[in-house]
Parts: C-alpha cells; structure tokens; sequence
C-alpha cells in the first residue's frame, strides 16, 4: 500500500503539498495513519505538468524522506497540476522504474492497491499489449502494467470506459486462470489538462480516496490520505467512484467494472 | 536511535542472525519494538571478521529491508565475530559516510544512542582529535566521532578506559559549552578478538541491551533488541555495563563515568 | 561493451584480479583498451561461489571505480571460482536488474557483446520462455534473456548445446522478423564446479577472449581484457570456440551455430 | 578534474545546454576533450535560480550520462540563470555531499581543479572559518571548503576580492605547513543576480574558461569547454581572469593573488 497525493488548480510551490503540511506526503512516507503499512520507504515519485505537453518525471529509490534532491525541487518547482506519490512494495523490487508516477506520452497515472495474484496473471496481461506498449513497459509492477492496459484501452479519448475495460482485462485473466478476480484499485491520473482519480475494488477493501479544496482558490487536491485535518474540508470519496477534475469544476462519477456499454452506462452526475 | 546486532562464537551465516530470524535486524528495520522510532530506514550496515585482521565493511543508504546485495552476502558470507547495524538518523544525513558500523584498522564500532546537543559540541570535540583522527573523519554523526575519540583515548589497550574517557571528553565539551551533558550510548565494538558492548546514559534512559547464546555452541548475540523472543534466553543488561566478551567467557563490568583511575576502579566482576 | 573476468582455482583473494593488479578490472571499468568504448561506468556485479551450491551475487549501478563496498568485499572475499563484470550499457536502462552477472539456481553467467536489433526481437525471444523463465526475467537485457533461453535450452546437461540452441533461437527469431542475424558474443558462465566461455560472431567482430594461468597453482583466468599484460602468459582464444575449465584441465571446442545435432557434432577437442 | 557550464540571460530549458548540444556537459562527461581524464562520472550538480531567492538544487552520485532524472529535469524546467557540473573526483569521495554545486544561502558555487596537497592544508583551513561556516561544511572537496572561505571572506559584497583572499588563505595555509602554494582555480559562482567566473593558477595549468553568447538574445554562457564548436562564437578567457556578467553587460577584470587592496587595485576593465 502507498500513500499519494495530487494538485489541479493555480500554480503553487510543489512543497505546499508535498513537504511542508504537518502531515504531508513525506510525513506519510514515515507514518501513514490509514494504509496497511505506516512506513512507505520504497522510493517516491513526482509528475509535473509545465509549459510542456509531457510532464516532468522525478524517481528515486530512496525513502521520500531522506532525499535533499526531493525536498529542494518541491521548495523550488512551481505547478498547477501534480502528482506525487511514496511507495511501499507489494509487487516488483525497489527501483526506479517501479517507482510512481508511470508516464506515457502525455499522461501520468500513480496508484494505490494491487492486483490479486498479479505473477499468475502478468504473463497473460502483457500479452494483451500492443507491440508498442509491451516496449513500452519498464518495470515489473502490476501498477505499470494496469496503466499500459488504460492506455491501450483508450484512456486518450474516453478515461472513464478505459478504465472501465483495464479492469475487466484483469478479472478476464484472473478467469482464464481460474483465480477469483481481486482488485483494490485507487488512482489518479492525469493528460495535463484534466485530473482523474478512481475509487474501486471487487471486494469491500477499496482503499481510501478523499478531496479537499486547496489554497483558497480553484485548487484542488485528490489524496490517499489527508494530509492536514485540521485546516482543510476533506471529503471521502465512497467506493465505486470516477472523478474528472478540472480547473473549473469537478465530475463523481459511478464506476463499476460492468462490460463497458458506454452509452447505456447509467451515470449518477454530481457537482461538487 | 537504531537498531543493531553482534555475534562472537563459531562461524556462521550472516543470515542467521541479520535476516533469518522471525524478527531479525531487517524486520527490525522494518518495525522495531523497543525503539523509539519503528523504521529504521536510513541505510545499514555490516563489518564482519575473515581471515584478515581488519574486518570487511558494506554499508548503504537503502532500508535494509529493500536491498538484495545484503540478502545475497548475509546468504553467502559466514563468521565467527561480526557487527550489524539498521540506522535511524539522529544527527546527520543520510550517507554512506553515515553508516554504522565505523572501522579504523582493526576496530569496528557501532551505536545506538545520541550525545545531546551536538550541534554545539561537535566543533570542539573535533578540535580535540590528532591530525590522523582529523583526515579518519568520513562522515558528521556523533557516533562516528565518538568511536574516533575512544580510538584516541586508548581503545587499543584499555577498552573500558578509553570508553570512559570518551564520555568525560564529552561531558568536559558539554560543560565548557555552558550545556547540560546528555549521553546515551550502547555501542559495540570489537578489534577481531573480543567483542565489546557498554549500556550507559546520563539520564534513566540508557538504550537497551541484550545477550544471549546463540547457535548451540560457543556462540553468543549482544543486540539492542532480541530478534527472537521465543527460542532464546535473553538477558536485559542493566545500565551502566561494559561487556567483554571472548570465546570462552563474558565479563561485565561496572561503567560509570567516573575519572578513569583504573586501578582504584571498583569493579565488580562477573562471569555469565 | 562491457569487460569481465572469471577464476577457476585454488581459493584466492576477489581482489588479486578485480582491483589489484595494474590493468585490474576495475582500472578497465575507467580505461579499457580493446573495447569499443574505454569506459565502463554503467554498473558492476560480483558472483562467487562458496560453501553453498548458489553463488553470491553483489551488483550495483555506480562505476566500479567509486564504490568503496566492492573495494573491502574483494579484499575480504576468498574464493575459487568466481565471475566479474564492469558495464557499459548497450540496451537496458542502467539499474540493478540489468548488471551482470545474471544468476539462476547454481548458474551464473556475464556477457560482452550485443544481439542486433533486440528491441525488435525481445518479445518474440521473450515468448519462447516457460513461466518460470519469463518470471524468472527481472531486468531488460540482452544478455539475461540470452542467459534464460540457454537455461531453457538445457544448460544444466550440456552447456555447449544449450549455447548452441540458444544462438539458433536468436537466429530463428531474427529471421522471423525479417532481420539479418547479428549476435557477438563473448561470455562466461558457471554452475559452481566448472567454468565455462563462449567466443563466438556472425560476423567478424567476436569481442576478444584471453586465458592465462593465475596465481601460481592451478588457477586460470578467463578475461575480456589481460589485466596485466607484463606479468602473465596471456593467450589469445580465437573467435567461435567454446571453452570448459575445471580445476584439472581446460578443453577448447570448436564452436559454431549450426543446427544442434549433438551426436553428429563435429568437435574439435584441444587440451591446453 | 570536472567540466562544468553556467548560463545567464533569458529564460532557456536546461536542456538546451546540459543535454541537447553535440558536445553537451552529458556528452563531457562521458569524453571530455580538454580535461586531463576525459571521464567525469563521479557524480553531478544542477542549480538553478527561479522565483525564490535561494536556488534549486540536484545532485546525485551517478554518472550524468545514465541518470534519467537529469534528462527530465533539464527538459522540463526553464532559468535565465544556471550552473552545471559533472564531477571527476580528486579530492573526496563520491558522494552526493562533494558533488557541485554547493550552495550556501543566496549563493551558488561550482569549480574545475584543485588545492596542491590539499590533505595537509584541510584542517588549518577549516579552522579558520566561523562556527557558522564550520557547521555548513557538509562534505570533504577542497572545492566546497574553497567556496566557504569565499563566503566568509566577503563574497556577498565584494565577490572579487572575496575569491582573492580566498586564495591568499590558501596560500598562507601552504606557507604555514612549508609547501610551495598549488592552486588551480576555474569556478562560476552567482548571488541570483549576477553571473562571476574566474580562471587563475599559481602555475601555468589554469583550467580552460571560454565564454560565448548563447540563444539569440542577451544570452551568455560560461564553460570549462564549448559544447558546440560548430555554431557558437566561443572565446577563450586568459588565465588570471575574473568576470561579472549581468544580463545586460559583461566585465573581465585582471585576477592575481596580491594582497586585496581593493582602492590600489589596477583592474584592467573591459567590455566583451
């Protein structure tokens, strides 16, 4: 189980979220209060999106919170659409290219849970990739792998039925191989322009999502895990739940893993 | 404070002590009990005897938990007489250079405690050092400079003593810097023939210690913490001790931080 | 292009071979002579074997040349057969996973050289691979991929053959894609009793290979590079040979990729 | 020796000088053409000035060439003002404390060759700095205590005549321990505003120092080699050089280690 966090609003230094709140991200590297393990020293990850298409990508195998590198480009890098994520290893080693964010073309996806039985079903999944996105893949979590699915499933141009169909590839395979299908699935990801997050699992363990308006402006942040009781107004988001964050509004939409029919897909819309 | 453990006896596999056990060092890594802080991620280390005199020294910034090389070489590498070491950063950043345990020539050495105030005391106790104590300085934690002051003091000839001295240097720093001396030490060390460990702490503080045998033979842990509850007959060693341990016996002294007069020291002596 | 170098003999010390003598490997990590590139700064490994029948393996991702842990292993470190690598990255990012050497079970094995044109054939080769194989697959390689189609092929009863099948596997694959088959190879590899190296190009680039006696005794060197060109009988091992040490003898055999028809194998032995 | 590059002017991607040109600080480290190793692989530094007053700082102790952070960070982030480093080690090992540059406040600090015997000299030297400074010392390299002496010497209000009696301290160290005075000295330095290089030696080895413009506009880089030959109008700064560029002017005044008598100074002022 992770810990991650992540922006969509004006500009702000990265450390206002990462760094600096009492119980920031670094802080929850250390002692996370909601996930199954308190201690998420198997390395950190930063995406940003700047005047680029493509954002920028910092990883590293050390715990979040002995890292100088990390703690002076958040004081310095200023952003209006971020993720960031600490990580504590279920599946693949320690490294870099195990470390989140993932990032495709324009898009940067991090999460938090895991994929039942994932060694008896990565071989099956992978050989669902594309040529491209079987290149693609670098490292050796099922994080990675669900994220390639995503973006071969089409998260371009329909984010929520991509996901929708990631998920279904999974417990497709998971029957092939006679397994019971078990996904614990909280995400967040982004092409730069919109931010999503998804709160979903085939049983009652979905780990934790909530929001909270941030810096008294259009700000936004989408977290694992508050990261500052007492000064923000968070809001868990319920299991079952696809947001589509933008700078000017934010979408909760139902998500299940039903065959994706997207046009008969009943969709409870919310403002928030 | 850190968590760290020392065998003397018949050779063994590192893993039997570092990695093996139920709650070995690196699950202490992990999630220590007895510690102040649980995680003690901030790199680890190991020196372990061959057939050399001076011992051979792996040290890295990673959690102990994550890192293969130190699977692999607990795995491989086998010894009579070694010292291990999880790091939790008091004083210092997280750098090799940082990593217990220390070794000059034929002495390791490794600790967990903190000298209060260290900050203000450092400068003046560096000062203290010859010239080859000086150009010896690789890192900038307490512990690092401790060992090099009871190198300094004696260590070669007059374990005890120098140990004792050492702390009257840094009370003496303390109390010319206008500052309360606080020291909690329980270090090990060894020069390749006798093992060595003192409990001490100007407070009720003093960081724990424990002994037991280990490996049906000769063999024998001191360790800040048991790896093992169940199978073994741990012993709590009570502040204000100086252990010597060979292969054939353990002496416990006295230590207090008395001015070292060897000869009038009251010393109560005991086999165990 | 990377350079190794391998032992087989009376137990000696790592370091007489990888950082002592004036050309040592790990001089070769910062100035190689006979590689296309002189430095080989993209990581490191150590596999040796001791009293257990799986080697231990020591890899990281800084030059050789800078890491003082390999320094004091291979001063402590005695052993009678044991393979050494220093990178230079051709494919695969530069990460633990992708240091030589590659281990499996009792097998070890480093590699100089390079398959043409993999990222067009890893996926194709990849499939050929059993489950245990392809789970078995932790970095991004060339070489570990060569090294598990050589495992599947049948290393453990007949490493010349299983060497051949493997070479024919790329060949078939190459020619699948429609690709001119390009493979130099020069590799070491070991089960722990014998010591065993390939030399061998479809074209006329087969890197260089060398043997000497070492150390007085019955020891022998197998290296891509003499370490130490003033002080021993180097000889040069000419391209398409495959060679098997023991502690009693070394046999050349030719070596070629014909189709494996091991009972009609024309083989050219030669005692040396 | 190490290669470093520093640019002043318009806002630029980093990437523009440290990785995309044919003969890029990246392409230095792996073969430098003017250096005495043409491998600078120990380690490298970024820092850059933004919005805050302070810069950002990254470094780390991997080659420059296969770390991917870099490449990232270079691509994604935009200064008008930045230094550069890629390390060879003389004095201090690899670590990420002795990496350039160092920063020290508002100030930054990057340097190109070294103090004669400087293990002799280190520790009058250090005695010489404040507790303040003392305590700053984070690292072993001639280079960061050379840049601390700087500071305390006045580098805030007088940058020449700080680096001048920086270089007589050396020189009194060296006089005080009877050794004839070595230093070679081609560093960058910057307050955030304004860009200061110098090239001096006691000897006739000063390190290169060239200066070209850079980007169309008012751009203006410093480096210890041209990283293009091909398409830059690159001059040669003489030995015994110290210059102060802004973004609208660039001064070379004379540079020697006379006494630092700034009224009686006979500078030798000059436009660019």
């Amino acid at each position: 189980m992770c810990r991650w966090a992540a922006y969509l609003g004006d500009e702000v230094y990265l450390e206002e979220i990462v760094t600096a709140p009492c119980h920031s991200l670094i802080a929850q590297s250390h002692s996370a209060q909601e996930a199954k393990t308190s201690t998420n020293g198997d390395g950190f990850g930063l995406a940003w999106y700047g005047e680029r298409r493509e954002p920028g990508l910092y990883r590293d195998i050390l715990p979040a919170w002995s890292d100088p590198n990390l703690k002076s480009l958040c004081r310095q890098i200023r952003s209006g659409l971020f993720l960031a994520h600490v990580r504590a290893a279920t599946d693949g080693a320690t490294s870099r290219a195990n470390c989140h964010p993932f990032v495709q073309g324009p898009w940067s996806f991090m999460h938090n849970g895991q994929i039942g039985e994932f060694d008896r079903l990565r071989r099956h999944l992978e050989s669902g990739l594309s040529d491209a996105g079987y290149e693609a893949l670098q490292g050796t979590t099922d994080s990675e792998l669900f994220f390639l699915l995503m973006v071969e499933a089409g998260l371009d141009g329909d984010p929520l039925g991509a996901t929708r169909r990631a998920v279904a590839a999974v417990k497709d395979a998971a029957a092939k191989a006679g397994i019971d299908p078990m996904i614990r699935l909280t995400a967040a990801f982004s092409d730069g322009e919109r931010l999503h997050a998804v709160r979903y699992a085939t049983d009652d363990q979905a780990p934790t999502l909530y929001t909270a308006p941030f810096g008294g402006g259009i700000g936004r942040c989408l977290v694992s895990e508050p990261f500052d009781r007492a000064c923000a107004d968070w809001q868990a988001i319920p299991p079952g739940s696809f947001i589509t964050a933008t700078r000017s509004s934010m979408i909760v939409q139902r998500f299940d893993a039903a065959p994706a029919t997207p046009d008969l897909l009943p969709q409870r819309l919310r403002s928030v």
